[in-house]
């Protein structure tokens, strides 16, 4: 199967089957990370460029290490210190990237837009891993993917994200795919971390988690950014933990097997305690492993093609 | 060909046979980026380290790409952070590099004099990727390679280059090499951005573009440092746009089909407009492009010795 | 052979034998870096992660170039600009990087201890790269091997430390691995540089560096932290260099061929001086180059097992 865009810059541009395509490609490559030999020469002597001008060591480091397990050459650009980023304009940037030769742009960005952007100055493929508020595609993927493994199903499941909404392209991707694949997303924070009109995106919101808690099949548990009770759309940290964190006690009242997801980095004690964070329920790390084999089979099918048989795993 | 220096310090190390045969090997060595699989085992192995004491992302992932696509080992060395070099001589720094076997070292730094000083110290190769207002004897090897592209010959052509000549490696290895290839530099900025004495190095000075401009093969435009304003070398940066940039309505007065050039990144507005710098006689981009050519040859002319017909492209 | 251990966290995890063994090995390794192609396949597919909290070029080059030399993938990981590190506990950046499949993973810390709780986390393998003012094992062995490999023997030697005791990691581990093998160590400081009750480790203590200089056969100077001065642990770095840094002067006094050593970088003109930094008694150097050597075969060991007849180097 060959993808109908040439870039990944919003989940959006997968259709279904595509979706469901990646997803049986990360199942083959995610059995690579488990080899003693951890590699496999499909993208030999491509050049991918991490550009990451919003640092994320934990993204970049998983596109790397899926890369470099795809036998793919790896250059890692960060904005710190970058005279190339400080000094020009972003499309200027792009036509240097282009010009190196690089076969994928990797890019991670703090304005939404950016990896639009960026892809439609360069003729190479573009793979937006995060911009602003906006999107981030491959997180959408993986959590779908660990869903689908755990509970062995999207469809007509009940998936709960708690948090800051309004600036979490986390909650908008993650969104959009669970809708597409026929779950239903009921979104849960304070009402400031809401952003308007989010019920046209297909999800139900609600402002009380004990309320509706006992519903879901999956919690999913964003990260929350503490220097937003500066800018006070939460009271304060303990509050919100009060409120929104998921503790032992909030988890009585879910159901027994609920599956527990966050992104990371984890803010213990904040969005979620400790306790929880260290019960077999809770697939955080899962969630890590995951992300690899979907950036692999991503990678793959934006630089190598062809069907699932012609992958030499 | 082997090349008489070890090191490539300054663009006077090369003479004239050596530096067409470099533009020759650059030839060959771009052919490699073209292909999917951009790679050759020329140097298999071998450890280059990339020891950039003043940051540049550009030129770093300009001789990373290179070296990886020759299959060197890489090792990237930032001072940011650095230990290895915070607290100690470039001298000592020099001897650790040298002691963990590194084939090649390719440096960066602030001060003029410290490539030739760090090779004195070693007994691997060193290239100079730029010191302070010295040298930068591969982006005068790719400047040359793109204005033979393009233009098909050196020998007698007119080029103009326009700006902070003082404080401008790049120019004065331009300067350089385009002298000892025949062609006839003439140098324009303002009188506080010309170095005394430049006109020893065999460029004309002028201090008026437009009265200049017409008589251009090429125009070479320096990035502008816009912090130098501060240092009152020139009015204002409003006011260096004016007399120095290159807009469309200036480059009316130029030759129809000259050449343009930047070394990047660009400061569009200021010393070239943004409509120049999107027209097809700007080069900018190509100049990426031949600079990872010029890096592999170089490389591999320091490292791999041989004659064209040894290169195993 | 197979270390009884799983992870290198402090020197005192190798049995006498098996660091008898770490240094055979480090021999065969360190031969690897002299050939024209400094590769051999022995962890092709391994993933190794650097994880530098605590920013050290000179150690995390080491290690690179180590793991890269024996065809490893390496990631690196600094604290700075880092989200994996920044936003969470230790215990969930080790959950983190155990799930991207690492095979090993050096750490560097500020804290002491820092290793041995990340290892309590992870499956996977650990190496202290220092952590705080505890141990540095791999520094210890290729001092090990350098005193070995100049002197031809550790039993019986005579070994004076002489520096900040009390804030080295150096000192520690190398305390512990010279009694193990045999030699008598001597610490030299100021009373406030030296911690109380190291005797217990079996050093003695002077504090009159030219009394007892005569009887080494080694002299290993640490580094001076210039910043100690602050914190009032030493009068003056000038008082301090005249009192316990090494000069020609004072060097008059010891054995003729005594062995210097330092780990590097040097503070020239403070805990040594420039002249006898130069002279080649002074295995600075060295003392690099065999720590390549020593982490190859600590990689190995750690990672490839099996014995040495069974090592395709």
């Amino acid at each position: 199967m060959v993808l109908e865009k040439k870039n990944l810059l919003s989940i959006k541009d997968l259709k279904k089957e595509e979706i469901q395509y990646v997803l049986e490609l990360a199942e083959s490559f995610r059995e690579v990370s488990t080899r003693d030999i951890k590699k496999i020469p499909t993208l030999r002597g491509r050049t991918i460029v991490n550009l990451f001008i919003e640092p994320s060591t934990r993204t970049r480091t998983s596109f790397e290490l899926a890369a470099k397990r795809l036998s793919a050459d790896v250059v890692n650009i960060s904005a710190k210190g970058s005279s190339l980023v400080k000094g020009e304009s972003l499309k200027d940037t792009a036509k240097t990237i282009e010009a190196l030769g690089a076969d994928a742009v990797i890019i991670r960005h703090s304005s939404a837009g950016a990896a639009i952007f960026f892809a439609e100055n360069v003729k190479c493929k573009v793979i937006n891993a995060g911009d602003g508020a906006h999107e981030h595609p491959t997180q959408a993927l993986l959590d779908l993917y660990t869903i689908k493994e755990k509970l062995g199903r999207i469809n007509d499941l009940n998936v709960g994200i708690i948090g800051d909404i309004a600036h979490s392209r986390v909650a908008r991707s993650n969104i959009s795919v669970l809708n597409k694949m026929g779950a239903k997303v009921t979104l849960i924070a304070p009402p400031t971390l809401i952003p308007v009109k989010i019920e046209a995106m297909g999800a139900e919101v609600a402002y009380d988690f004990d309320r509706v808690i006992g519903k879901f099949d999956v919690i999913y548990m964003l990260r929350i950014q503490t220097e937003r009770q500066n800018e006070s759309l939460f009271p304060s940290i303990r509050e919100y933990a009060k409120l929104f964190g998921l503790n032992l006690e909030r988890l009585k009242k879910a159901k027994k097997d609920v599956l527990i997801m966050h992104p990371g980095p984890m803010n213990r004690g904040i969005e979620i305690s400790s306790e929880v964070a260290d019960i077999p329920q809770t697939v955080a790390a899962e969630q890590v492993t995951n992300g690899l084999g979907i950036r692999m089979a991503v990678l793959y099918l934006l630089l190598g093609g062809g069907a699932v048989g012609e992958v030499a795993v």
